[in-house]
């Protein structure tokens, strides 16, 4: 990350059904290739340890632009669609700017 | 990130004073080195767009232990309370369990 540069970042959490954190996690993850191709830089998936049907996403991408634009590809839309009834709906997200720290993305 | 081998994660929310928060999270960033060395693999600190005083952090570390081991670091500490008056106290904090993403630590 270049100095003085700050990144878009996202950070959602997401409840699933109970006993369906596994699963869902499991499945977000999978679409990595897909936000990658987006330009999404990094992408965390997470499943609480206290409450596992709570999973939550960390997110960088170069811009918002590109955060935006991942969500109206076909695949996206169709992963979003095919994940939904995991969910209960009881959703949070934030949108952030990157400061700094270690792990970095190297390309932005 | 070994197939199925799960990082210990940990993402916590710290709201500043007001107009505090560039300079909480640019110090925090600064602690960077310290955290690697403490064996810490991902740490990203963002500031909330909307809320500027809300400070994110998402970290991931080989396991619990190593994060439970650097709060004990004296460089640690000390950053800990040359910071706390930048905030209000206003903290939560959730253990997480990395199922997967990109941009994942490549040394876990």
């Amino acid at each position: 990350m270049g100095v003085g540069r700050v990144h878009y970042a996202f950070t959602g959490s997401f409840r699933t059904h109970p006993g369906r954190g596994g699963e869902f996690a499991t499945r977000l993850a999978e679409g990595a290739p897909a936000l990658r191709a987006a330009g999404c830089l990094t992408y965390l998936v997470a499943q609480a340890a206290a409450d596992p049907d709570l999973v939550v996403v960390f997110e960088v991408w170069p811009s918002k632009q590109e955060h935006d634009d991942s969500l109206q590809r076909p695949e996206v839309q169709a992963a979003i669609a095919a994940l939904r009834p995991l969910l209960t709906g009881e959703f949070s997200g934030r949108e952030l700017g990157l400061v700094g720290g270690l792990g970095l993305p190297a390309d932005g």
